[in-house]
């Protein structure tokens, strides 16, 4: 049994994790951190874990991890990530970071966006970006995993398999995302509050979410050159799942199933995206606590346009689940193991 | 007191004429047809009219329509409209129809979209669009006006101020649209079935949405030229609102600003269309019940691409309320009366 | 046009009295108050009122509101409201409070369930509380009137009927209510906080919530006698809405006809409470920003056991609707001047 | 590996069977059957098992049953599992029903209740009554076992510690119950339709559901006496859960705490039933998609009420997940296995 923690256990994707790791028999949960309930048990934080698990929550601190654990899930928003994984992998721990602290390779774009500096920077080209059922191979190898935001796992699980092939008018590109409220944190807020939230329906942050950066990155990456598109994120009210609308002109006329086909070659052997047949639409309740992507192609004749659309819960494939898919590659595990989770429908 | 009727008083849309109406002082309700509640009281049709209003809903019967009122909606679901439409017309009544029977000029466009051959092709012509804060001018004139769909009215309020400017480059307009579930109407089905349907989100009807081509009608009539372009609508879990994200990019350079004054002059003298301030994104809340459209601008600098967006009530301006807004523009009425309602937050 | 002010028009009762008084067209509003928005646009705190009402929030002074107003309602939470009503009675101001300040008779009752002592307990026997379907006149002559809180009037309502007649066995009943989240106001909360809330249903301060003495105290008034009962609130993941489901037995048998009469008869004159027939039961849906109150009976012979029904729309009916109800009491007006609103369905 | 069949797999009951035999090491699924999906395959029923299951759904044979399987699962509506279920049982399979045919002990209650004559009366008395947690013993030696209804399940688990015990005055007692739409099942209807749905709550059958019965008949066990009572259940605009909030009084004082040493000893071995500390209220959410069942305790000294407030999900513990707890007693295996499932939260 691999012996691993999580720091930060008391927001979303920490409890998300906890409750993937009570399913998975290849690792052993031995220390969780939660500044604000040192010491207490963690059923206080979580009433619903009451016989199920017992541990007590503790105040961070690197020797005691470097002690008691193997890999860690760091959990702590932006800005704190990157005051504590540097000390676990000083203490040559493995680590998966949830935060966005190691995802973007340049300090500079971090500053900008995320509004603060990186007091971490060396770190920015150790970390393995870590888009699971993309970039297997190198994760392999990683000690330290960035793991990928919510949107960016939607956004770049629908464009991968086209985004190589000089099949996209770059220029073109529009993501509209649709996000339920879980994705926003645990920490009550004024936009969140049910009266507010409930029977609503939003954009924010408009072209100016800080993701943006991170899929400009990768999906340059994927496609050789420098990618700049719109981006705009919506609220709403739901608690898990997001549905991302991807609009996209083709370079050449392509008829549906040629594009069909590079998807299912592309995810042929990726059992976690599931690319939809042309009679269904991607729903958010069917991927609702599991690991899943969805992805749909329609091809819009009219205007030559590609629309993709896919779907994930943003607490599993947009952060937990997609860690512990993470940690069992960097573990040597089968990457699925503890993750055969049936979505939850109705 | 001009008196007036409901034709087809059961569903959605005829339930929200009944609720503006009762707040109007200039006409009286004279007349509802239900063919499925012949003979019986409003009340049971709509419990919460009880001790609010009196009424019978009858058979339709156009020498009774002619004999009662001075002006019918008709809420008939389109394909049923077109064959009440006409004997109204013929019997010399004002008619504001809520169907999509009379929106299309072309007959050919509406058997390719809904599917079904048009049984009154003659009165295409004659039927005035009823953008009301548009065609104002127009309205004032018809007897016959075709009252506009709830998408298109969120679209074509959004871009009207700048689609007859040269401004855009309508190659690139992506619509993606996002809707309460009143839309879809009164008639259960599994799609809207609570447990399918809540803490869920979707598209539908991808690229093919039979609005469409009354957008691209309208849309083509405001800039002067053949306009195509992508609509995608999403099903959101709320009652009522729908919010549309237009992306579209320029064909010149421009500052934000200059873009808003154009639409703050466009607007100035439309009471139910408001521009947000650059701080504000809209929400489907804050018009919540009420006749108003909130526009928000935002010119990304980064794609040179502007983005719209717009909020209605589907069921108020996107149905009911411009339809009075409509009969107030038929009757000579200020375009306001019966309309001024506060939106309902939280 | 008599002059009106709002002390603490922020949260969601203040807000709902701007909505409802929109439509009155007896009363100007000329003051109102908000000391964390003093000097700033009413449209800064509320944007829904863009293009509907210009107003500037103050900071309160008893002075400026004797010099700009004629009545007052105070829309501040409990314990803050003590302090600011005797001024303004102190002022020769009418006042309608919708705090739960005024309405306990007794000081050591209010310091035992809320927690703090009564700083004003000589204007505890000056309010008329302000239940208006029941105490209209003496609430004509009041120059305070304490607004009922929300589950009192949906409770008190419902038992008014028969708590005079001693058909009920006082011992055996019992209260449960459910409500929505906008009665617990606008300050965020992690109770409130949309994923958690959304898709739950949980009990509260279960045997312990503060308006149960105000009910008995009512109750006891009604009744002739001391009345001491269970009552069980819960939060329903909805926004609107208050149902209290009433358990009691009767003292004799007794025919479901024969209540239902006494009812419809101790109601006749009430136009804003409405008898349900036996086929329906009341949703809260039917009163939807509206001020009605709907009540159903059903006698269940198998346990001889009276089960009463009711419904309303917290913030209207349950606070701001009654308010204004009550100011028209107070000012002479017709009782339901600016409060015919239709339910809003779906 | 035991082969088990479900019969009626396209219901919410059947789906669910399905999402927790995936998690079942200990057997086998071989044969499923839909009558209207007959031929089809499960993705089509359930397009969120692509990728995690493959079967095809079958016509309903009895012969076939007997051929592939060992145990089935009937989750028909009630009314048809009465005519499968003696076929099942002739052919010597093990039968956990879901419907509510073979609860009640006398075919005249059924009737009475469901409104239909009962067609196979003589398996009325070789059912066993399946509340798992209660009745392990009878169940283990059990060929059919008639699984308990969602609200009975609920009411039961909360009063069996003391109903044996001489406690309770049977004739206050009063249960006000609350549950999702899910238990409503998959059919569409106008109650259920999301516009009428969202965003309203309403009671239903007011003392006159037709899980009375069944309740009344296992607390009259329980107690030894007749048991007669008042029911009224509520429709929650959510899709899992259900609370029941009871209301009965004592037959003598007594400290909350000895009641709570009751109900720890009466369930020190039952894993599924969790008695919540005193802080703590139960929420639907602290048991979604588990097995659990939550109870919290109140003692009303103020009117000597005890008030046992109960959470469990409707469609796991009150349905599926109890029915594969039965499954797992009758086939000798232990009795939570596949059934360490942790609440999703949030």
């Amino acid at each position: 049994m691999v012996r691993v923690g999580i720091v930060g256990v008391t927001g979303y994707t920490g409890g998300e994790i906890l409750r993937i790791l009570h399913g998975h028999d290849g690792v052993e949960l031995t220390y969780v951190t939660a500044h604000t309930m040192a010491g207490r048990m963690l059923t206080e934080v979580y009433p619903h874990y009451q016989g199920i698990m017992e541990a007590t929550c503790h105040a961070f601190s690197v020797e005691e991890a470097a002690q008691k654990t193997d890999l860690v899930f760091s959990a702590l928003p932006h800005g704190e990530s990157m005051d504590v994984v540097p000390q676990l992998c000083e203490a040559r721990l493995k680590v998966i970071d949830l935060s966005a602290d190691f995802r973007l390779k340049e300090a500079q774009l971090y500053s900008s966006w995320y509004r603060k500096e990186h007091r971490a920077p060396a770190y920015l080209g150790r970390s393995v970006y870590g888009l699971a059922d993309i970039y297997a191979g190198d994760i392999k190898e990683a000690d330290l995993v960035a793991n990928p935001g919510c949107y960016p796992t939607s956004v770049l699980l629908a464009l991968a398999p086209v985004a190589g092939e000089d099949l996209l008018n770059w220029n073109s590109l529009v993501v509209d995302s649709k996000s339920g409220t879980s994705g926003a944190g645990r920490v009550p807020s004024p936009v969140l509050h049910f009266p507010e939230c409930s029977e609503n329906f939003r954009a924010y942050r408009v072209a100016e979410h800080q993701h943006t950066p991170e899929m400009e990155q990768e999906l340059g990456r994927l496609a050789g050159r420098k990618v700049t598109f719109t981006f705009v994120p919506h609220l709403v009210p739901m608690v898990r799942g997001i549905l991302s609308t991807i609009y996209v002109q083709l370079t050449k006329k392509m008829e549906e199933e040629e594009i069909r086909n590079i998807y299912s070659n592309y995810y042929s052997e990726c059992k976690f995206v599931r690319l939809l047949p042309p009679s269904l639409v991607p729903e958010t309740r069917h991927v609702y606590g599991s690991n899943y992507c969805d992805i749909s192609l329609k091809y819009d004749r009219r205007t030559d346009r590609l629309i993709i659309i896919s779907v994930i819960d943003n607490l599993v494939k947009g952060a937990a689940g997609q860690a512990v898919q993470n940690m069992n590659l960097v573990l040597g595990f089968e990457e699925g193991r503890g993750l055969d989770i049936v979505p939850i429908r109705p």
